[in-house]
């Protein structure tokens, strides 16, 4: 049960990427809610919907472990790419990386794309998903050192900058992770007083 | 439970891919095995070993039918792409196409390719992963209008043509599904008189 009233509430964090968890701890750490990382049971089904893919995981998870728990799925939505590589972004980085998705849009005018996060939360009686999206485009080449995945190739609408040179503070404000757990951070502080 | 002695086996093959269907049944059939569609109960789970896929897929199918059953999951592994587009080759059709992966190998020396596929089998008290590959080479260009998926860009290794110039019967008798079935059949004609 999560602690209701003054205390933190404290959450498993399912996932084995530390650079999700350390962004996650960032923004949760202001609302008074606790992170611990469980890199294991974690059930990661095929969708096109990451939704269903962060919910799947979330209820597989809380049925082995009993105990209140965040999994967060995200995807990088290029439109001239039919969506490509969406659910998929983590293996499609691994293994054509920046460079590949470059090729891919190589002479394409539309550099339109969206990064959505899906944070489901599984504790207490409720199962509730929270998304995020933050708009922009898919800029030249890669630019910038900080971050991860996909961040080195991606403009958010608004600046000029790739979220590898806009660095963790600017993009912890304005990414698709962190309005989905801001929205989940809502959603919780609003709950512990039902 | 199957059939022993002299009957056909009956097995329910867990797919939404007619072609993938179709082209079992053509090899099964010949070894006194029927098969029937069933576009359901399929959950796909993402893993980066198309074993794992076909093996959680077919076991959670049985725990939902109680049917002897099989469930096939295939892949295009590009060695220059690190193995991509692999076990989201479906999804990355889908996507970028044929022209995505033509794009991605443009000025790329190294065209080495292969396909495999892997299919589960549980029945009786069994639960029998089989596998089949084929080696082969990314054309330069899309050819050919049968088949489905990959096959206008796959040349199998022995031959000058694409899958899709080379027709069902021809790659029925040489793909990466026609072997994992292949091995099925013997395992099924064998076991069913153990």
């Amino acid at each position: 049960m999560l602690k209701k009233g003054g205390g933190n509430i404290k959450l498993a964090f399912i996932t084995s990427n530390q650079h999700k968890y350390f962004e996650a701890r960032q923004v949760l750490s202001s609302w008074n809610i606790d992170l611990y990382m469980v890199d294991s049971v974690k059930l990661e089904v095929q969708d096109e919907e990451i939704e269903n893919i962060s919910r799947t995981a979330a209820i597989y998870a809380y049925n082995v472990l009993k105990k209140p728990l965040i999994v967060e799925d995200s995807g990088l939505f290029i439109e001239a790419l039919n969506g490509f590589p969406g659910p998929f972004s983590s293996y499609a980085h691994k293994t054509i990386g920046n460079e590949g998705i470059l090729r891919l849009l190589s002479g394409e005018s539309n550099r339109k794309a969206y990064f959505k996060a899906s944070v489901t939360c599984v504790c207490n009686e409720f199962v509730m998903t929270f998304n995020g999206l933050v708009y922009g485009t898919i800029s030249m080449e890669p630019k910038g050192d900080k971050g991860f995945g996909f961040d080195p190739i991606f403009v958010p609408k608004g600046f000029d900058k790739t979220f590898s040179e806009l660095g963790e503070d600017v993009k912890n404000k304005i990414s698709h992770r962190s309005k989905a757990f801001t929205e989940l951070a809502m959603w919780l502080s609003q709950s512990r007083n039902l």
